[in-house]
């Protein structure tokens, strides 16, 4: 067993979109668990910007408490009990997390604890993606509040990114028509022909004529994983009955933004928009990551990952997402 | 029979709120109804905010082209048949209908008709406030969106116009707390004295420190009827899975207000937010004013009206209801 421990620090709050100079690394010797905790060693650090949430200085809710400077940073880790204290665990159980993000960890087992099914239906590492908290994500929101019919048209924006890349395929499975928002020609490009997008939407055009172009029928559930203005340019392009799903919003994450203009065409289109967090249907994880690890299997579903290794390249990794340079779920191996 | 017909026309487009100046009246002969034609004598002219919707120029939709200047302003009546050449319909039939602002109105029958219930659950005027769009907008806002649990909050906005009104008692009958917002002292006592309501909030008191106050265990179900920044203030104050209920959006009519910034707090709360529209559920019509009928027979419910006499009134009511002057339902007995 390693003897030391290194854990990635909050160093100051990010302004905006997280750099890596707000964060910092330390370094001290490994404790050992006491009675009643297990040691966790974490092979995987899953960077979610819904953490950037906790950041900010008067942020606390009943999630979470305000993250503290110059303490280990909280996220989602993917790690295998390597000594347990705890009567309900034993070595070699792979837990999903929501620890700090360090190198090993030493829970009382009160956190937010997901135990990987035995045996495990895929790589490890798809627990944190498609099988993880973004897949699964994309699937109760689509599954529960965007419900689309086949022929429907899905729009998707961050379409490229973790939850993004997992939606867009669903709703193929589901018989929809799959638009997805991107930023750049690249991964415009790349939506199509590596996620079975029907057609992209580049962010960094002229949005509205693109979305016209690429949605002719309108829009009938659009799944927002990022807010902001793109909401009220799809909401007047929005069917009757059309459904917003809301899923995260990174880019009012760190800035207030002003909401959409035209909300009261949600009255006139009949219209709704609702918002989920999928960390409350944790009963639910089972089956629905039987059915995603089963289109895995089939070749239904792809699973793209934007992987960094070490402990060091987290705080490189968690601004790589916000700064769009990741293409899927975006992990640290350990 | 009258051998005339006074119309109100649009005089030109409100700019803002309505005012009387922006209708003019003028009087014609009554022409007599053609082959597959039928006259109603209207008896009663409901108003309407929705309406205003449409006098803007560039305001057509699937519901209503833009109104044309200078033509008879459209809006929702209630008359009796006096002549009818269409074979559907005897003369001594009750009609409510999306018709023009007259004494008078001619139609082949393929506009929005809805048939009075034979006999009458009520008198007739109950069919455009308790028994008619604003009383089945409260009831399927309620029943089909909103949803409220007993002991639940129920907060509704112009809680003492023609929707809020009958909003705030069916939730009483739901078993929830039911919690006003309106406008001055005396609507604030008079909603609770005359409609059942728990509590009132007064728009021009501190609102957010009312709301806190009137919501000591936050807000369940809002039942917005004005839109506009009041919505910021009530998703703050949220719960858990709250609903918001769209339901028209008076003060956003004629002025694009910005949205609220807070949305993303849809995705922490896991709450949603639907708009409807009444006039697409015409087949649920006899059930839901039965029920509604029902309790006004029991007493269980009343049925408040402000109301004005005349043709020559109606700019006057248009407007009254834009400056909040109405207390209940507005109509114009003709």
């Amino acid at each position: 067993m390693a003897a030391e421990n290194t854990s990635v620090l909050l160093a100051r709050r990010p302004s905006g979109a997280p750099v890596p100079e707000d964060f910092s690394l330390a370094t001290e010797p490994l404790r050992k668990p006491v009675d009643g905790q297990l040691l966790l060693k974490n092979h995987f650090i899953s960077l979610d910007a819904g953490f950037r949430n906790w950041m900010d200085e008067d942020s606390g809710d009943e999630v979470l408490p305000a993250m503290p400077l110059g303490e280990p940073v909280m996220g989602l880790v993917l790690g295998e009990v390597i000594d347990s204290r705890h009567p309900d665990f034993t070595a070699g159980t792979w837990l999903m997390a929501r620890l700090a993000w360090q190198e090993y960890s030493i829970t009382d087992a009160t956190d937010f604890l997901i135990r990987l099914p035995e045996p495990l239906e895929a790589e490890p590492a798809a627990y944190l993606g498609l099988l993880g908290d973004t897949g699964l994500s994309a699937y109760f929101g689509l599954r529960d509040i965007g419900r689309p019919a086949a022929g429907e048209t899905v729009l998707v924006s961050a379409a490229a990114g973790a939850v993004g890349s997992v939606a867009g395929q669903i709703a193929k499975i589901m018989g929809a028509r799959a638009v997805g928002i991107t930023s750049g020609a690249v991964k415009s490009q790349k939506i199509v022909s590596e996620l079975g997008y029907d057609a992209a939407v580049d962010r960094t055009g002229d949005v509205q004529a693109e979305l016209l172009a690429a949605c002719p029928n309108g829009i009938d559930v659009y799944f927002d994983n990022v807010g902001g203005p793109l909401l009220e340019l799809v909401i007047d392009q929005l069917n009757e009955g059309g459904r917003v799903v809301l899923c995260g919003a990174v880019s009012t994450y760190g800035a207030e933004q002003p909401g959409p203009k035209n909300l009261f065409q949600l009255v006139t289109k009949q219209a709704s928009m609702a918002g989920f967090l999928t960390h409350t249907r944790a009963e639910e994880y089972p089956e629905a990551r039987s059915q995603l690890a089963r289109w895995l299997e089939e070749g239904k579903i792809v699973a793209p990952e934007y992987r960094l290794e070490g402990i060091e390249s987290v705080p490189q990794a968690f601004s790589d997402l916000f700064a769009g340079r990741n293409f899927g779920k975006t992990i640290v191996a350990l």
